[in-house]
């Protein structure tokens, strides 16, 4: 009979959340195709609402693509995502609800949002922001770091790689192999009293 | 010297996504406060614009708690959330930035969001969001299931939970260990190439 893991071990704990870092400069490593569809297929099981999976995820992974996006950038992320072999743009698609019939089979779900603007709205940027969290746990689990960001103009994003409006940027984030040396003392973190109440 | 850990194995790889499901009905074992400090304690790490971590979680642990969240359920969330050990409101703190002198102290972040209230909700929402998925994952890491919800009345959580108007609800999460008897079977996930580009 197959064990089933009951839970991570402290290394499996250090390596998701403990010890893992957000990283600001990077070693000259690839990440290949292969790495980025394995990522893809562990994020993708991570729960959505009515499992209306609205992310998607551009990766710009040549030096021409990188380029389109540098000029959006905040001047501090300027440097780290020149160099860093992978960024992904995580984005949703504003027209989701297309796909409920393959992910929702058994509901005619596509309704409740087509009719609801702000349903759909509301639920695109929720979901996808889960998945984008999913995404960099899914990086992590096979050993890559990330470095996400909010700092740039999301309508020069948008305007550049998504010039029909039918998806929109949520946020970027970089992966690949960090350079520890670039790394700042980690922030402090609210104490479970000021962030959970128990009733 | 330490050896780190390089990737997950497959058996953890299984345990926080390609095994882990949404639950809908759960055992009757009860989860501790030392657990629920537990998972604190490792998703608090997960990444946030600005280390601004809006979230704020709110545990229903208690009959008397969960009697106030019920009359607010659709009513397929009422009797699987009854039966949970344990629910959380996974909310967000609308004056997070009050927390960046101490979260933040390298620079006067405050003033960022303070006078800039779309800014300020975005980076709420989205960072509440990227936590709850940090919560869900880190509470699967520590072998317990989660079973997320958006089918709620969302006014009549804030007005009963939160009526001062600071904490404003994202979505709710029961937690414990799930009955796998009440699974339903799992629906598709996009392809790669409908979801992601490589350029």
């Amino acid at each position: 009979m197959e064990e089933k893991l009951e839970r991570l071990d402290d290394n499996g704990l250090d390596l998701l959340f403990r010890n893992a870092r957000t990283m600001n400069g990077w070693q000259d490593i690839a990440v290949s195709e292969e790495q980025l569809r394995e990522i893809y297929d562990l994020f993708k099981f991570g729960p959505t609402s009515a499992n209306s999976s609205p992310a998607r995820i551009v990766f710009l992974k040549s030096v021409e693509a990188k380029e389109r996006l540098l000029p959006a950038l905040s001047p501090q992320n300027v440097e780290k995502t020149k160099t860093a072999p992978v960024t992904a743009i995580i984005a949703w698609d504003t027209e989701f609800y297309e796909k409920l019939p393959k992910l929702f089979p058994h509901a005619d779900a596509k309704p409740w949002f087509a009719s609801n603007a702000a349903l759909s709205h509301e639920t695109a940027f929720r979901n996808s922001s889960l998945q984008g969290a999913y995404f960099m746990l899914a990086a992590r689990a096979v050993g890559l770091d990330c470095g996400p960001m909010s700092g740039f103009d999301v309508e020069k994003v948008n305007a550049e790689f998504f010039p029909d409006g039918k998806w929109k940027a949520n946020f970027i984030c970089n992966i690949g192999h960090g350079d520890e040396s670039k790394l700042f003392p980690r922030s402090p973190r609210l104490d479970f009293e000021e962030a959970c109440t128990i009733l």
